[in-house]
């Protein structure tokens, strides 16, 4: 099962997963007069940060948004690397926060779970009802797709929404009971299912008990540095190691700009801080 | 003001909305024979379908979903059908029901209200909080974009979440309440702001209190047709005739499909089925 396999990784290399949210502003000139195309330069950068990466990345999530802003070309540079990623067998979140009625929930799975934009996760809005989530469970049943579903976000707006009361416990609660009863038929070998959550790391309030009450589900956490989050905070969800997956974007593969030599030693400033932000959230090989 | 537009497009043509969630499932085998690529055989079908409907219908809605499914050549037919109505001056709604932290949001709104895949409106879902709702509004400023915002949606899901009770109150009034709020900011000509929400019309408990509490809310209302929603259920959300779009999809662009002589007077039959959609649901010119 592909949850099984994202334990494994995340064993073997640690918890980081780089965002590959790839802003054009982020691109070294080289690559840009090097490569015509916005296709071709989003991509070579991609490539660039994975190919220096790839052993101690458990997984790599690309957030659509950045590629939906250049439009086709930006669609294009998004299968480009997804397709690279999957030729190296690199595990991959699409982070498309999809959520709608049945009908366009199953073209989204057909969408993201197959053809130019396959991924082996993506990331799920619950605010339509769980008749939007449920469709993509027929890819659940293979075994070979999984679903992170937004409960507590990390941006400072999830107090709006999210924290609301709702007899006697806040909203995400009454999202994640729901989720964690409905991973019980997706259950991998480690103790983790195919049904995962996004808990932002930018908030503490209750990590413990997030992190008791569901057990069977791995998560997907944001907010790591730039939005915030400290390493002691996001190792409170992560089960003495290994129960989720801690996401950093611009902290990593903005790196190579912290340094004033960064451009001829983007490698080695790059894997300093993904090395970096592993031992600071506790992880130990 | 794009508001006052819709507006004025629905007084002369009606409340009809058709949604072009083009299934290739839809299309006859004549233009699939003519026409090689996926991208061209859903832009022609599209093309078919708004040349003979542009006189009687307000705006155009494209569920995006169905663009996805079929990636990258999905998605350059999505590209034609918006430069296509663009070209006629029409109205589009994109509907993406996207949300997410600000840096996000910010190139959700450079991917979708500039570029390829630029649209009039965008439909937007506000799980995460309002801070993934404002970010769009710098283009609000300029008058030439508009919003809606999931309130309560049309599936059956919607009872899940959307109408939790949240202080005595569905958790659609909390975040409608505040959005009416937000739209005195963004007020048009007629009444109605940029700022607008989506109430599907297949729920009509508490459509009397929802019209006269969002007084400046143009509605975008789903559910008609297919989902079940019937003529007078939607024009409780009409207030007296302008007050939101109805979109109905399969209802129209498959009609042709219920008439032996289907193909040969697709034309027709695709008119016919709007026209009678237009009455049903009260529009008087």
């Amino acid at each position: 099962m592909i949850i099984d396999k994202l334990y494994k990784e995340v064993q073997a290399k640690g918890n980081v997963c780089i965002g590959l949210d790839t802003h054009l502003d982020y691109i070294p000139e080289d690559i840009k007069l090097k490569y015509k195309d916005v296709d071709e330069i989003i991509f070579r950068f991609n490539k660039k940060i994975i190919d220096c990466t790839e052993d101690i990345t458990a997984i790599y999530k690309l957030q659509i948004a950045y590629y939906e802003a250049y439009g086709i070309k930006g669609l294009i540079a998004y299968k480009k690397t997804l397709e690279y990623l999957r030729s190296l067998k690199a595990l991959t979140i699409g982070d498309i926060k999809r959520g709608d009625i049945q009908s366009t929930a199953d073209m989204y799975a057909k969408g993201h779970f197959e053809g130019d934009f396959e991924v082996d996760f993506i990331t799920l809005n619950p605010y339509m009802g769980f008749d939007s989530i449920t469709p993509y469970f027929k890819y659940l049943d293979e075994g070979n797709k999984g679903i992170f579903v937004l409960l507590r976000t990390s941006n400072p707006g999830a107090k709006d929404i999210e924290y609301l009361d709702v007899n006697g416990e806040k909203l995400y609660y009454h999202i994640g009971n729901k989720l964690e009863e409905l991973g019980t038929k997706y259950m991998g070998q480690f103790g983790y299912s195919l049904i995962g959550g996004v808990v932002g790391g930018t908030h503490t309030d209750e990590a413990i008990e997030i992190r008791e009450r569901y057990k069977n589900m791995y998560f997907l956490i944001p907010g790591y540095g730039a939005q915030g989050a400290k390493g002691q905070d996001v190792n409170l969800y992560l089960n003495n190691g290994n129960g989720g997956v801690v996401n950093s974007s611009r902290g990593i593969i903005t790196a190579y700009k912290k340094h004033e030599d960064g451009i001829g030693n983007f490698e080695k400033y790059t894997r300093e801080a993904v090395f970096s932000m592993r031992e600071d959230i506790g992880y130990e090989k």
